[in-house]
């Protein structure tokens, strides 16, 4: 059984006053601006396959920690690219992951989990070895029923819109299939993630970029016609929900370059010619465009950087990308934002979120941005910060220097489906904790704090994404 | 009305211990060794114009939290370069500020201007746009008295001796009115900030060099005569009370080159040729000059590194410098500070007085440079840290491997006169909290604490900048 | 006295859970896998000569606070490389440590010491000025005694096993001594610590590769049989207990080279014409043959990189290296351990064992790449982060992503002998108050904790060290 008072200050006076806060704030809706479900789930409303495939399988989280233990990724059914053999015995995948569930003893994962077993299952014994098969055959039980389809999910879990991701070259059938269904339970929007066509380094990219021009109609190797091919497909994202585009390069370089000399880097990068500084170079300039392009279509810009992408080259060429290999690195952002803000930062009818891996940029980088720029907000403790600590030292670093209102509430950028409404929990419960502290130590009036709470889990997500 | 306990450990025990230390220091006179105040204000004792003059114009911590929220600076009657239309209506700015107060939340200016209001003013309700008039006119009705005028608040503040900051270009009139006018109640200092005619990127650099010699009778172009125009300019301003120089330089960079490549950039600098690189290296020859020096003249160097200023060109055109767009940067000090410590650093007469705004050099850097070095002491949580959570974390961070005895007290920093009995407020807090919390883990006892708590506040900081 | 409750959590519900905690893995036995002390002393198990050569004289930590305050390193006893006039009067040494001790205060320093003084010494008035002389007479007294010999004291610090650490140029003489002389009261192995004759920068390189040639009977001056040498070594080290290797470089970087690529970089290396670049490369290379050894020999990989070493030209010259003047910096992994992970990391039978000085690295690159890697795991907070604070925020930041199963228990890394169970009881004492807090917060069931603080304690260390 989870601990009702979890994640609360332990003094108890302080607790008390959180447990308050938190129980005028928990069954508020929930708003998902940013995240990787399938939109085939909501389109289809099919069953989940087994507990295995909803809870091992695909959550890097989980496989990360069993391989970082010697557990090999085949052994737990990871798919091959050259599709060789991994385990497909939900069963057996199952009883090696509760063997090592001691392994997540301390992270969220332990706490998403255990969140969702209780609350989407009604399971509260202790997840292990000894309890494997029970839990696996009444998960599996469950998954059968109506009440666990998808939408059925959706409804139940007070979910109130979610936004899934998907590159310009996606025909949006899902998104489609979801809007003519009559479905009337939830709100699913898409998000555009031209990853795929502006930056010279993606796999294939001189295709994307030709595929791009045949499902646009233009001659996307003509710059000009390249930038209106993003505008009309835009617009097209805009009409299934999107309210906002994402973009996750490696740094967070911008540029804003003449046009000329933008126009030839596309040309060069569409020859294969870019070096990785030209083609860092573009995708800054596309960044800055992005942001123009915002101004005119009212897109809120997201921008996710500082991840060096598949570390390991032996798990690249047999598993593939997303396998849990991503790296954070030192970002540094004052320098690399410039030509962006120099540009657009000072118009307030844009909406910039930034997001972070580098934590030390909070305090001295990012906060000191926010605090100033109009079009600049900063997106919550997000991918391994996602955590009580790194949610807590996100409010630490952030708030003194700017403010609760330049931030946007939680994201949880999650593909685990069961995980969301635990996510959010835990967002919700650190929230209040802080707001407990800052009453505690007379840093907040006692009668603002369920304002603020109010705003950090649903006023502020809705206005900074415009849903 | 401010909670008396604020910022002390949230558990019982420890916030009385807190709660006892703060009673023995907290009236303990105010020692402000550095800041920027106006010396014109203790000179012609004039009454300060209005509140939104004093409390929302001149404050970049309070206008650049609104304009990041789309709020223009001219509507704050922020003055432009070019002497176009800004706001004059004092009334309608303080409303504006009281509107938009809320975003301040969870700031440390929130809490110095609330300490402001209740302990300069005797405003104890809560500011707003329902109180914003009530507190115009009561505010208002307080300036005309003799007893807010300048000198008076000074004495009512319980500062000892205030520092101002002055270019060596100035004539210090101001400081010479103070010292004439006879008034006794106040010691007011100048310091030497040589940046104009140190940082060859600074505008006009070569006039100023040529001014510096003017006001010299020396040759300045000749880099002797030049080091020997700071020798008198230093003195100068010893005779108005200096203890101390400032540098405010975007890195940490120090050079300690051979004469003749020292004189051959000095050239090349009044001759506006300087590489960035190149005026980087002539800064930092300029540290290593100024802390030879400081051994002759007592001065201690103060360095205050690693603000990229004015970030955005639209508004550096509009507004000018110092409003609110400098931002902190990544700052390394270990190379960089390596030829002036190997210079000077052994020398136990010298006092070099560290800052930083990449709070992530504390524990890893400054800590252990300052743990070792005789002449390296370092300055107190600067600019965006000099709030709560950054003192805090400046004590868990450096206090493990530098001590307590290679800082030098709090430094408040400011150009806003009323916040800084707030500030100095919420420094003493803090440390007696984190004393109580090192008292409460067995890591001091309780009987050193109130000795600790008297050097944190009053001691180091007079010994320190030899006040 | 010490606070029996030191560093424990203030709450009294959590306090009281974290005591308990403690109260079952405080007497295990110390795993010290990682150390500087001489195996001299307990090869002769001679008496330690007097208090000042014992806490003073040969501690950095103690010897550097007092040089931060202007006491020369020659007052202190300190030796001169030239063999010039340095204190030689102990109890001299002990009265200035004794006058300075205040300096202390807030650092781990002070703990050990007093813990030192407690534990070892029977000690529990408070040391200083008044008490210097009978502090100094009453430890004086105790060493003269047998069961403060180093063996006893061993025997008495219930000390499993510890580990030395030796150049291969080294004859294990003492080691050799200690395994003949037919003590079984403790188990003394030395570690593998081949910066002498892997680093082209270290004084001597060239004639210390020489010298390994002699010793191992190889022409050292080949690649191939260069290899081989460090190959016959690292067994020869095994004879004597060795489980592990360690390398000290100033930054993380690792190669894997073509074979002939690396053949002429160590030929450049002994002809002492490697460019620093160079000079990194080569050792960045020698990390990963020696990964590669390992596999083959299963001894364990320890990396410390990121230390300046020697940042004061005049300390060095007069002192010599270790004299405190070693600095950290910054230190990036994302990229640097690429080369070496993508040879060897997915390999579950290697184990490395990565250490920082620079925590910022904590959450944002380590624990990310621990998390996922089945070679590496993650040593504990090191050097100047061997405390209390240190040490919690090494908990809060890895966690969360490389669980604890990915770190590898408590090192002291010392040569200060009686401080041995004074640090592990500091690392026992803020890991029960982790787990506590993770109790107290629902993170962590309450069954569970004790289970992990025996894990953290004393099963983790033996495992991962292989001891």
């Amino acid at each position: 059984m989870l601990n009702e008072d979890r994640l609360f200050p332990i003094e108890p006076k302080a607790r008390e006053f959180a447990r308050a806060l938190y129980s005028e704030i928990k069954d508020l809706p929930i708003v998902s601006p940013h995240g990787h479900t399938d939109p085939r789930w909501y389109a289809e409303n099919e069953a989940f396959p087994d507990p295995a495939k909803l809870f091992v399988v695909p959550d890097h989280y989980v496989f990360r920690m069993l391989c970082s233990q010697g557990v090999p990724l085949t052994d737990l059914g990871v798919p091959r690219v050259d599709g060789g053999e991994t385990e497909t015995d939900s069963r057996k995948i199952w009883r090696l992951f509760a063997e090592n569930f001691y392994l997540l003893r301390g992270t969220p994962s332990r706490g998403w989990l255990e969140h969702s077993f209780q609350h989407v299952f009604g399971l509260t014994k202790r997840f292990g070895p000894d309890t494997a098969d029970e839990f696996y055959d009444h998960i599996n039980d469950c998954l059968q029923k109506p009440e666990f389809r998808p939408r059925a999910l959706f409804e139940r879990f007070n979910i109130e819109v979610i936004a899934t991701t998907e590159s310009p070259l996606d025909d949006l059938k899902w998104h489609k299939m979801i809007r003519e269904s009559g479905w009337t339970g939830g709100r699913v929007v898409t998000a555009y993630r031209p990853d795929p066509v502006v930056d010279p380094e993606f796999e294939g990219f001189t295709e994307n970029v030709e595929k791009f021009g045949e499902i646009t109609g233009l001659n996307t190797t003509d710059y000009d016609q390249y930038l209106d091919a993003h505008r009309q497909r835009r617009a097209f994202f805009k009409a299934f929900g999107a309210t906002s585009s994402d973009h996750g390069h490696a740094t967070a370089r911008t540029e804003d370059l003449p046009k000329a000399e933008a126009a030839a880097l596309f040309q060069k990068a569409l020859m294969g010619k870019c070096t990785p500084e030209e083609a860092d170079a573009f995708r800054g300039q596309m960044l800055t465009e992005m942001a123009r392009m915002s101004i005119d279509d009212d897109l809120v810009l997201q921008i996710h950087p500082g991840s060096m992408r598949n570390h390991s080259d032996e798990v690249m060429a047999r598993h593939g990308r997303d396998k849990g290999f991503d790296i954070p690195t030192q970002t540094n952002y004052v320098k690399a934002l410039r030509p962006l803000l120099n540009a657009v930062g000072m118009n307030p009818k844009l909406t910039i979120i930034l997001f972070t891996l580098d934590e030390t940029a909070f305090a001295r980088e990012l906060a000191p941005l926010a605090g100033v720029y109009p079009a600049l907000k900063l997106g919550p403790a997000w991918w391994f910060h996602d955590s009580p600590e790194g949610m807590r030292r996100y409010r630490e670093t952030v708030t003194e220097t700017a403010g609760f209102y330049n931030t946007v509430g939680f994201n949880d950028d999650t593909r685990a489906f069961c995980s969301i409404p635990a996510r959010h929990d835990v967002a919700r419960r650190v929230d209040c904790a802080f707001l407990a502290t800052l009453v505690a130590t007379g840093r907040l009036d006692e009668d603002e704090a369920p304002d603020v709470a109010r705003d950090l889990t649903y006023n502020l997500v809705k206005r900074a994404y415009r849903l």
